[in-house]
């Protein structure tokens, strides 16, 4: 098994407003699989370890009801945002936690700053909250379709960093991961989607647009990762060709996190002492 | 196996306004089982097959995006509501359940209505969602404590069936289960709680307040019982005293309300038949 340590090979370096990054996304294989265990039947029963320690966690962070978890999910069409979540959360209890699907923004929210809609969805205290996709949309899309320059580019990813310091230093202990295909994958399977008529209401021909667009896509995700990593909120890249390396890799990752947190059960209560229910 | 149509034995009779509710609460034995499968371990091996079942609905609820399902549990302290949701949805799809706990109103939500936390809340097109406590209290705490009259009381419960058929006919399947237990259970269960220091977060000495206001709470559930159960919004009573058998009988029921609702798969798009992937 990889040592826990390598976790941190695959964490984009802090942003720094003096120096240039030197971070490059294409400098990580996305077919590479460092966090197997050996094989896809032991992956799986590492993830079945991982699930169950969650769960165990979650309980501890929602008995506590002070610290607060937040996962941001993000990637291409099919680097598997979804399947990550039903994977690696299966065996948390579903009462601690709250999964915030962020789609193309409604006229209401659009009529807002672009963090005022993720703002309200920020983890309560107790609460482990997973943002599939997120903010993240906002410093990606406008920048791939040219309809966001550079300047103001660059405010949001402040403005993304000021935001996250302040949830992180109200308690919230965030995570960030890119789950990295290859464009290769991405056709097979956007092709197999295509293939199997049942799976025809994921897909809308317009999806084939984005990926006409990979290569702006990987150039805006490499800014905005670099902009936007920090010792607070990190952001993390996973190699996700292989479903069950993604899976495992996150898995480890938020466990880690959540372990850093030295999770405690609150203490018995002096006023419950001897007392007898009639 | 009991027959499915047994279910409705345990359905509280559609408010009528003309005659007096023949429902009496007492005339169901929260010790009875009479979903039980025959022992604890087959019950559970059938919640494992309901909670596929459901895991597999689901899904087509979500492919589709146009109905829309509601569970509502209510019950006493201790009667397993949180353990209901853990239980008989830990096989569903984490994405596709969205589970909202009403917890006492905020100041702010105390400045409106009672239905206006609830409305923002309810399930959009594709969304199981679960009410963990609901509107509900808003027609049984000012009862008990005695700071709502009769008159306010009437009113509510005619809100209430009227709110709820809007949701309805707009394409809500709305199921209410009261998890309904005896003021023994509830003692063991309280003093187990007590007796075990790691479970002191879960509990206050003020819990012990409502359960000394037991009888009242019944003569409230029974009054809002048979003044909002439906046609289009039933409340069913769940002997839970046995928490396998509570599980179950909350797993056909909505696994029954699902398999009602003929739902399919979205249907193949011309659009994309033939489509290659470059």
């Amino acid at each position: 098994m990889a040592k826990k340590n390598d976790l941190d090979e695959y964490r984009v370096p802090a942003f720094d407003e003096s120096g240039k990054s030197k971070f490059a996304l294409a400098g990580i294989d996305p077919s590479s699989k460092p966090f197997t265990t050996g094989s896809k039947d032991t992956d799986r029963e590492r993830l079945a370890e991982i699930g169950a320690a969650l769960d165990a966690q979650q309980e501890r962070l929602h008995a506590q009801r002070v610290q607060r978890v937040l996962l941001v999910l993000q990637g291409m069409d099919t680097s598997g945002k979804d399947g990550t979540i039903r994977a690696v959360f299966h065996e948390v209890d579903p009462l601690g936690l709250r999964i915030v699907p962020f789609k193309a923004p409604t006229l209401t929210e659009l009529a807002h700053d672009f963090l005022w809609r993720v703002h309200s969805q920020a983890p309560a205290a107790g609460e482990l909250t997973i943002f599939n996709r997120s903010h993240y949309e906002d410093v990606l899309v406008p920048v791939v379709l040219g309809s966001m320059d550079k300047d103001a580019r660059l405010r949001r990813y402040r403005h993304i960093r000021d935001f996250e310091l302040m949830l992180a230093q109200n308690g919230t202990t965030i995570i960030k991961c890119m789950l990295h295909i290859s464009k290769d994958e991405q056709r097979e399977r956007l092709q197999a989607r295509i293939d199997d008529p049942t799976k025809h209401w994921k897909f809308d021909v317009s999806d084939l647009d984005a990926r006409k667009l990979w290569d702006k896509y990987q150039d805006a995700y490499e800014e905005a990762l670099a902009a936007t990593s920090t010792d607070y909120a990190p952001w993390y890249v996973i190699p996700a060709d292989s479903k069950t390396h993604r899976n495992v890799m996150v898995g480890e990752l938020l466990l880690r996190a959540f372990e850093s947190l030295k999770l405690e059960f609150p203490p018995a209560k002096e006023s419950l002492k001897g007392v007898i229910v009639e």
